[in-house]
């Protein structure tokens, strides 16, 4: 049987997608405290998680009410932690976790994040993923001095390059053999096989040698999340591991169909980039308690503040609107899109406001999963047969206990099933998701990897 | 007594100050190996250190040879790994020893090193220091696609306003009864006490909120080593810890009472600042174990690896120069001014390219002092009472025995002479070494800062 992906879904910060669990009197997350990251880890690691995934944003939510007010009051995704700075501890604690993590490829030049996320690379051992994003929050670009963010297209354009020149410092600036430590001549690195990146680009321009090593993994496994056109097709040409949303099976099953056939357009084999889903999982030792504890959560979710990010998402300030309107009336022409997204494959409800942010199923935020651990096994199960997905992305609810249950009550399910592993695979996250430690040559990383005379 | 300073002086890289004791059949380096940094961490806080302080160079030293070729051979600061990673896994496993960390304010936009720098702080609990630096590879300039580096003293210019956007972040954004956590009426953050950044100057613009809550120290400790007058002035107005170099108590002394009389006349208590001067401590249960180590350690110190560094510093390609050379014939008129400070206070010897890096002091490696626990513990003494520093900032030899002897013989026989703390205080690191958390309103950072009334 298919082994399932299991990720968990993090933020550093007091409010992720679903604000408002700091408020529930068992939630225990303190995202300021090293010790209880590591704990996270622990746990994830005991129940074979595949990795945490840090999403990150670089700039506050302000579209709801044209302020960050409702964001500040909520902890929605604000105040926001570097998420980079709590991964090596992670590490420190576990030995197979793997650690994804969200950098913006707008705010800073490509050698810098080159060398940070090598470094990621090196201190885990080669568990670090990258999740590919190229911004879209203004509030972002006017704390860095920019007037405006850029076109959507042309973000895209600049991403691609960027990429190359990624590319060229982690697959092709220094050989395997580059550092030999050859105490008897004193020599550290062999000079003649480190090679200056000489880049010349439209956005770019980088005359330099990596300063890193190469890592386990040299490029960290790439995660990517673009949902829109150019967004698709960038994940098709380069992620590793592609993160979606929708909330019925049909909608999923034709995004995977989607993704994987644009994949093979780009001579990747279709089943190369690994599906991932997000999903919402409440289990409980029986399904009555775990309805009983969905009620519970709901009760504890920020509506505004879920708002916040829906407003941030959309471009629609749901300030101006009531809670119970029919959102079909929002005349916001640049979020009918997104809007439609939403909804329209529901077309015979009529969606209000206050539905979008019901802790209920919407697009945007994929299934609802609430159930006992058979019975949560048994959906995720069909939800991967039905759909062709890889696996599932879980977002943080209550700390640490619904991530808790899902070690103790799913996982054990899962295994019985076939469905899930019951060991971790040696090796880097690479290793471990596709089976080997580097990209392939088939990958648009391929064409700067240097291969030597006889070399495999 | 004075209570002296000690910090550790580190780099993420093989080879530091003095590349090429990789080599040492003793030397148990890892910079890769979260567990191998932890361990430094824990000998350091057995020792009571007061700070383990990681330099950064964000390029490579190509001087030598017009080409980064030497650096590679020996391991010279390259490759390099960003420090900043490796502080909270530190952290971790420590509960009073103290963090600096170089970070190089030209390459990024301030609202970024701010989150990075705030991140450091609240997981550090309070304990991390910023060394600010403006940079000076021109390798690095061409890493990011700037094509040259800007003039010195323009790069000071820059640096100021920079520092006055990362104030006006750290220090006026957010009040710190802002966060108020309060579960009853579900507020997080108290909107109208976060107030947004507007910075229109000449080089940044920035219009937007602080990302990250007051971390303990809100402004990190701030460390400067600017040498330049130029550098000096910048340190006597911003910096609480001054690195200095020097090699002769009566150079020490001048250096010293400059800085104190620039302090006072920018207002600050000429003993605000805390001077710690560079210095390479070999100690040994007996001198003369400690002069044999000596012995051994220079004889695994790499010359050319250390004139890299040197070429690099003084802009003189000593390639070009027979290791007996007498380096006044050096005509770069570009570096004289450099060789002066370095040599020029030694006029009676004449110095050969081959004295520069003989594991001896000159100006820019400070004083070596080598003997039993209790001679390098006077000698410290008889140091800091001459030229009125604050502490000493211990370059890394062979590791961890370097550091394990100072910390085993050295610290107790200060200790014993009242010299040294017989433990850390309690707090942030700025408590330790100030006496309160919290930049004064007498600093640069004060005006910035939001006083409430009836606020203490």
């Amino acid at each position: 049987m298919k082994q399932i992906i299991l990720n968990q879904f993090d933020m550093n910060t007091p409010g992720h997608i679903w604000p408002g669990f700091w408020r529930h009197p068992r939630d225990r997350m303190d995202y300021l405290d090293l010790a209880y990251w590591q704990s996270v880890a622990g746990i994830a690691e005991r129940g074979l998680i595949d990795s945490i995934f840090f999403a990150d944003v670089f700039g506050v939510y302000d579209v709801y009410g044209q302020s960050p007010e409702a964001a500040l009051r909520a902890g929605t995704q604000v105040p926001i932690n570097d998420p980079t700075l709590i991964i090596p501890s992670m590490a420190a604690a576990t030995r197979h976790l793997g650690f994804g993590v969200t950098s913006n490829l707008s705010l800073e030049p490509p050698y810098l994040l080159a060398r940070r996320l090598s470094t990621l690379d090196h201190l885990t051992k080669g568990r670090i993923a990258w999740n590919i994003v190229t911004g879209f929050l203004a509030s972002a670009a006017r704390g860095v001095g920019l007037e405006t963010i850029q076109r959507h297209d042309d973000r895209y354009e600049v991403a691609e390059e960027y990429m190359d020149v990624l590319y060229q410092l982690w697959e092709g600036s220094w050989e395997d053999d580059a550092v030999v430590k050859d105490v008897a001549t004193g020599l550290y690195t062999r000079p003649d096989r480190v090679h200056r990146v000489d880049h010349r680009g439209r956005h770019f321009r980088v005359d330099a040698i990596a300063l890193t090593e190469p890592s386990p993994q040299r490029t960290p496994t790439l995660y990517q999340a673009g949902a829109s056109t150019r967004g698709r097709a960038f994940s098709a040409r380069h992620a590793e591991t592609i993160l979606i949303s929708g909330h019925t099976k049909a909608i999923v099953a034709e995004t995977v169909r989607d993704i994987r056939r644009q994949a093979q357009a780009f001579g990747r084999d279709p089943r190369d980039p690994k599906i991932v889903l997000g999903a919402t999982i409440i289990a409980a030792p029986t399904t009555a308690e775990a309805r009983d504890l969905y009620e519970d959560y709901r009760g504890h979710v920020d509506a505004r503040g879920a708002l916040t990010i829906l407003a941030g998402w959309t471009g629609v300030d749901f300030s101006r609107y009531g809670l119970d309107e029919p959102i079909r009336h929002i005349d916001s022409p640049a979020a009918q899109s997104t809007l439609e997204l939403l909804t329209i494959r529901s077309p015979d409800r009529v969606w209000t406001v206050r539905d979008l942010v019901a802790f209920e199923p919407i697009a945007g935020h994929g299934p609802f999963i609430v159930g006992s651990g058979a019975a949560v096994a048994e959906e995720l199960i069909d939800w991967a047969a039905a759909t062709d997905i890889d696996g599932f992305n879980f977002t943080r609810l209550v700390m640490p206990e619904s991530l808790t249950a899902i070690v103790d009550l799913v996982v054990p399910e899962l295994q019985s099933r076939g469905a899930f592993k019951r060991a971790y695979a040696e090796g880097t996250l690479r290793r471990k998701l596709q089976g080997h430690d580097r990209l392939p040559s088939s990958h648009p990383a391929g064409r700067f990897q240097r291969r030597r005379a006889g070399a495999a």
